[in-house]
């Protein structure tokens, strides 16, 4: 599991399955496995995902197959490789659900996650939804396997094109002789609200606790966003699907993540590129 | 006023503003005008803006000055606009101020819109709050003249923005075997989340009583979109912003807005653009 | 080979090739195999790429490794694949070039295509240099074994890009007054001269005998302009190149090619596209 | 005049018109006319443009009416405003051509610019063509009056999307392993063929003699092709022509542009602005 995510996942997941099962964990860092296991006495630790497979009856499977040191590493997350892998999985006589998350450190930290999961049948889901919503609010079905990925997909693609489109109307806005705050309130009043400019405004001085409150640190990096609208465009290809917008979306921040001082940023940091050279005019 | 908007924004005013003042109303639809007169007996026909004014202490500056039939008709209605009117206004002795509306034909008829007011000082917005009241909701000061035309400018944009971005997630997952309801659902609960997902969703069968239920007639025009993401592109050019989401979007609406079948739909029918000829393939 | 492209070329090389060798080909279209046989009396027809490849000294190999019949059919005809196929082809002792070309069906049938050659060393080239000579003009060194794909897939973009930029330069320039012949003049002897100008020009009665003089029938499939520009932008995302334009146009070309009435029509009936829904206005 | 452009335009001006008439200048730049007036005695020194048109039987009006320090100063040079100011001329019992160039400072020099002229009559183009022809080598007649900027418009706008399409191609054919030159030579004699691939290439080390070897100084400035790229996009608005890619690489130049080290240099400075980036990864 990625640290970000994944520690207080595991830590949430952890906590409130006292009552019922041994826990097994894995992990690619073994710092973080170490600490994770002095610090939760209900888990054990499992070198290789192997052995976890063989000693667990449910296993958060997504990264154990699919994950930086799964069974199927380096694999890309995308929804037709979720399809085969849950063939592969039946032949086996496991079962697959695809559970990508959205909601971001903050809501792993505070477990409120959205999961959406795709399985064969809803059977599966009703089995793992319990140990989902340890960690996360919403656990949506979304149908056969690779659903949660699609879901995951078009979710992230219209993300990353409403904080650009965010950045643009605050940035202009701004360079107008708008107040930023008073802007972000009408934003978020009106028909331009949106989950960037009411929960995450990529505009220094409007909320607190946000990536844009702290010079971009943390968060969901602009070279992870870059990926993500990446694995959408390619999916949108195969579909014969139009995606102007997250196509040129998908350009920025690829541009973005390869300027210097961007490279480890939050994504919302579009902003700062956009205001920063313009500022200089 | 335009018919769609003002009409129920005129009904609002008048019935709520009925012990107070003579009502004296104007449009360059006659017809609408003398339904309007014999529907509402408080409000008395003024043929000219001019003599509206001589007879009025308070007017909808903004039709009056750059209405279709205003004193400044044609005259784009662009911040920079806004400020010099106000200057011509003050040195007649008036004040101006700027108030343009967001929250649709929908927000107009339930006296819910968002009204984004700029003026010279904020007393002069205290004088305008009330009846404006009458018509909306949300009555925002934005700060000095041209600020409510910038608010609105940076808001359509962003809005145009949004609905095409949500146009493109909800055509892809449709199109990769997702649920439409089912998507919208877990894009209104995780990051994705916009007010065109979740209050004004263009595809079919997600919501109930918006264009996209009745083939996308009534709302607001795709050829009015397009006109307005063209003062955004031209207001950002000269502020030296870049836009690049919104340059696009423009072009994509334009583009909707001249193919034949959809110059008089709502603006959210860039969906069943995109998805139509994806059909087809 | 394809029917549009490798007819005339196969022509042009066993017409040429006459006093050297047996001439072995194969298709995947038997009729056209049949035809060409008949109609070519050094040729010999062969019903498989393996019983071709047993019996001949030289190869024109990258249809029989990765045509739409050959070894690897379905392969994508990426930079990355060719590279991968030159190292099974030594492993087996043979040698691999990869030569995709440049020029289109006019170019094909009048021997004067740009074939752009990667192999490992430039003795490989040398050796199939005299036998693309009978069926192309400009015969390129493109170095390594990929790096055919790699000038193919730049120039693709490259005329992709340009022949919407043309399209959108004479779509503008004709809407605001000017004549088409005298525009493109202009066009071809300034700054914005390009291919797509001043030898496949897309507005209607400025050349004779381009695709867009007989209603875009015959030419560059706009589909196949599409595909191309997705390989383009598939190849920047690996390497982590900005492509802004290209990403655009990809969309563009998508969505011209998923248009009711222009599936089969050449590329550059982009222009009609444009310009038939403006008309509407 | 600007001293780029119009100081050896000036030059070649008087040279050859030596045995004609009396030639006076005028500039809004004191010490580029005196230098002129001291090297060119065949020119005499006006200091207002009235006082020049006093004077003069013929004008390069173009620079009086709507230069810098012209009789309508700060006017934007669209196709509207060369027909007004056409009419506001002849009404004076003058008559105007409007006559943009094509060609940059290297074409200013060598005399082989191209004129794009426009005027009522093509008596008048043949009445100023002689003088044009001491300063270039294409000089066309483009119709009406506001054609000429229409021409220009139009051309620059497919020149700035052409140096960005070429720019996106060289950076991605060489970070896939191509030698620039090589690449640009296979581009030259294909279908990605262009002026900025085969005259004013944007990768360092193809030519001589073009900004790309000296660090991109001198030459056409990107943010003169920003501002030509938005007039653009607000003639297509104006006609109601979609212009996506022009709108994209508009807002490309405007980044580039207001990017630190980038403001002076010439436009084909995009090219480095790309891959600077792109290397730092």
């Amino acid at each position: 599991m990625y640290w970000q995510m994944g520690y207080p996942m595991a830590v949430n997941l952890t906590n409130k399955a006292k009552n019922s099962n041994a826990f097994f964990v894995n992990d690619f860092n073994n710092s973080t496995l170490q600490k994770f296991v002095s610090e939760n006495n209900h888990a054990s630790k499992q070198l290789t995902p192997k052995a976890l497979a063989s000693q667990s009856k449910l296993i958060h499977v997504r990264e154990v197959y699919l994950g930086a040191n799964g069974i199927l590493n380096g694999v890309s997350k995308d929804p037709k490789t979720s399809k085969e892998v849950a063939e592969c999985a039946k032949a086996q006589g496991c079962i697959m659900v695809d559970a990508p998350v959205s909601g971001g450190t903050l809501g792993a930290e505070a477990g409120t996650l959205t999961f959406m999961v795709g399985s064969e049948t809803i059977d599966y889901f009703n089995l793992v939804k319990p140990y989902l919503q340890m960690m996360g609010k919403n656990i949506v079905y979304c149908g056969t396997n690779g659903n949660g990925q699609v879901a995951k997909i078009a979710n992230n693609m219209l993300l990353g094109i409403s904080m650009l489109g965010t950045s643009e109307a605050m940035n202009l806005g701004v360079r107008l002789g708008m107040e930023p705050k008073l802007l972000a309130n009408i934003l978020n009043t009106s028909s331009g609200r949106c989950w960037s400019s009411d929960t995450y405004n990529p505009c220094p001085g409007v909320l607190p606790n946000v990536p844009a409150a702290r010079d971009y640190e943390g968060g969901f990096g602009v070279t992870l966003m870059a990926k993500d609208m990446g694995l959408a465009v390619q999916a949108a290809n195969e579909s014969k699907s139009t995606v102007t917008l997250a196509a040129v979306a998908h350009q920025v921040y690829n541009q973005v993540g390869s300027t210097e001082g961007f490279q480890k940023k939050d994504f919302s940091s579009v902003f700062k590129w956009l205001n920063d050279n313009a500022k200089k005019f």
